[in-house]
């Protein structure tokens, strides 16, 4: 199978482009592409210059090229017009039947999605991703009031980078709390964590995903031990059960699932949205 | 103007459909919109469901709703039929056209762009983002050989949030190294620094809004005064300008504008995408 460059063309971030055109290429799973990104194309000459480098590419490829345009603004799109390949254009698709439904024109304008920036939402994210690093891994407990999610889970179940994509796409308070092997023997839920039990979270992990994440990071000692990791997995598991907590494996789930998983299970709102 | 309700559906995370929902919709800025998503709908029961929610909104609103749908599985997407209102299907939409051009059947199997995990590209995402922690604040230099690129600039210029995006979304090792007042005072690229001037790249930021940002974390003292924040960020500036380190506004920037911005004009590669 000939070998295809995909480009992902924008008058902004490019950051939709390749969302949106990822999702669809993933449902061709044989098929291998080569992708480029050309964002911020918000001038005639900077259209004109891609047009070259997607044409040129074309020529020497001799397979057309698949290109996804956010390009919104009506004089840069109309003079994007590359001589072969695919253009899959989601703006031109899109709008003209979201105008007559809405009985509104569009702005037609650029950096409305990621561009310029509405401070309100620049200040949430930025508020949530700083609650975050600071109650990341137990740091900090006595900001759980403000906690919109508490995450726990044995070291290393996916806690920390969970918490942060919530706070950077959906400007959620997300903390978490790690686990001890004390708190494990005890078979009780730490104090701290106790007069919050309605917004915890439990995730979970196969033991042997665990095991191999832990010795990459310590490779000796009891911290990476079958027995250990078997041990703390299942303690976490029965904790969770004892106090009726949710909770989630991650051993094959992507953080974006992850992150949407909580939300649906506990009806957290989304404070902004990506 | 009657508001509407706009659903994003899916039988996976709904994180494409929520992005092309957003992008299209900021187009229609005098219009307000209530925003549902309803993700993980991959049963015909839960199908049914999320009909009669969609449903029974659209009664009591005496609007149609507005439908962002990506689900994939085709005997889903069949019965997924809202009585009225704008379906917008993003795979139905797209996927024949790929499919001619490709000449290949798409394999409408869902989890594949936000869902079942790949797990290498997980890994990525996980060591960059320990990476970005680890190499926080000037933390920790001496991995800086490991780092694909280091943002340098003063205390809230937008540094950390910049580098965990990079980290999340595109997998990009991205430490970061906050400039204080005494190096500022030197004029001079801190020693750290100075093996790694090829890869450091700049933020900055208006003294106003710098202003503004320091004093919610301290109200009081010269960390946040007029005077202390306008030296700063000249002397930075000036410290980009005498090394010829390219850098960035952030203050009229979202965090998808910043990472794209440096990744375009440095060409480090996106080691993942989104």
């Amino acid at each position: 199978m000939s070998r295809r460059t995909v480009f992902f063309v924008s008058d902004q971030t490019g950051v939709t482009a390749e969302t949106l055109g990822h999702s669809l290429l993933t449902q061709f799973e044989a098929q291998e592409f080569d992708q480029v990104t050309l964002p911020f194309l918000d001038t005639i000459d900077k259209v004109d210059q891609a047009l070259k480098e997607i044409d040129a590419k074309a020529d020497s490829q001799g397979a057309g090229p698949i290109i996804f345009s956010t390009l919104v603004q009506d004089h840069l799109r109309k003079r994007f017009a590359p001589k072969t390949g695919l253009l899959i254009d989601f703006f031109n698709t899109f709008l003209p039947s979201l105008e007559d439904e809405l009985h509104a024109k569009s702005s037609h304008k650029s950096g409305r999605a990621h561009g310029l920036v509405d401070s309100g939402r620049y200040d949430q994210r930025i508020d949530a991703t700083n609650f975050a690093l600071n109650n990341d891994d137990g740091a900090r407990t006595r900001d759980y009031d403000r906690a919109d999610i508490i995450l726990v889970g044995v070291s290393r179940s996916g806690k920390t980078p969970t918490c942060l994509y919530l706070a950077l796409t959906y400007g959620v308070y997300a903390a978490n709390y790690p686990l001890s092997e004390d708190e494990l023997d005890t078979g009780a839920l730490p104090k701290v964590l106790q007069p919050h039990l309605h917004k915890i979270y439990g995730l979970t992990i196969e033991p042997r995903r665990l095991r191999q994440i832990r010795r990459e990071r310590r490779p000796t000692g009891r911290y990476s031990t079958t027995q250990q990791v078997s041990f703390e997995v299942r303690a976490a598991e029965e904790l969770f059960e004892r106090y009726k907590i949710k909770f989630v494996d991650t051993t094959r789930s992507s953080i974006e699932e992850l992150a949407s998983t909580i939300l649906s299970n506990t009806g957290v709102e989304r404070r902004i949205r990506p």
